[in-house]
């Protein structure tokens, strides 16, 4: 999000056919939630696609990728890593520090949503393996619980540049304007 | 969640099959942060023996409940009603008033989460249409900032009963713990 040093959200492990949806979830909550990039395992393309194709509509900036190399993409990161786990540390006991540490020493933040299998090596390069909650529930809830606090809800303010359409928030019904380019 | 109103969660449309794990999703966040019981549609059986499930192993109190009458449920509800959609006023425009009609007036809430088809008699009958951002992305996670911005986060601290096992926040690793009842 502007302002603020680069967040980018990397989903870790797919199944193509059973995790479409939720892989794409994971990627439309990184764009509407604040993020800069997300980035898919290889044998997403098909999530990349409906990611790249909202971003077309709604506007961005926001990247979506693709990559074979999970494992090395997290080693290589340069800044801090945040793995989202049910096993972690709770958000609330972490959160101020993992603030500081994006706002105040302006390090880039990679942050891992797991899918099935996580390999121990992703709790170990990890700089904090947080719980938002520590209770079963969904990566996609717990990826946008954890941007919201990041951000401390300004990423709901954001506007979108290039966009070919955009919703007008009503009270009753559906608007939708079509955004004229200058 | 205990010292505030009821809060139940309805989902709102289910293809069985296609559907089965997003409405899952919408019920173990409900139920991770805050809301006291999920409704799904009649046909959504296998999602609500999932959550039942997960309720008897992580605790409670949470209750699944199937109806193949949503649109009575939500004409019949006795409180005040709120509809998520990409369409509705910004959340952050609305929050605080809804918080006061819960918290303060201590009315029960009903949060309506969209599947496809959301009639338009649903937007009449809300006491108020919310977007969590007005940009496509998931109904589960526009669920969970939803109830994190209610509850204020205080969900994040919620205890539960009767659980057969519980997580024990760790910075590194994995610990579960065996609950022994008395």
């Amino acid at each position: 999000m502007q302002g603020y040093p680069e967040v980018t959200v990397l989903r870790y492990g797919h199944r193509p056919g059973r995790d479409d949806r939720m892989t794409t979830h994971v990627g439309l909550t990184a764009r509407a939630l604040g993020a800069d990039r997300v980035v898919f395992p290889g044998n997403a393309g098909q999530s990349e696609q409906t990611v790249a194709d909202i971003t077309e509509r709604f506007g961005g900036p926001f990247d979506v990728e693709l990559t074979d190399e999970l494992d090395a993409f997290i080693r290589d990161w340069d800044g801090f890593i945040v793995h989202l786990t049910m096993y972690g540390e709770r958000l609330q006991d972490v959160e101020s520090e993992i603030r500081r540490i994006h706002d105040d020493q302006r390090q880039p933040l990679l942050v891992v949503v797991g899918g099935e299998k996580v390999s121990f090596e992703v709790y170990e390069e990890a700089d904090f393996n947080v719980g938002v909650t520590n209770q079963p529930h969904s990566e996609v809830a717990g990826l946008a619980v954890f941007l919201d606090h990041l951000f401390d809800g300004a990423e709901l303010d954001q506007e979108y540049e290039n966009a070919e359409q955009r919703v007008i928030p009503q009270a009753l019904g559906k608007r939708v304007e079509e955004v004229d380019e200058e």
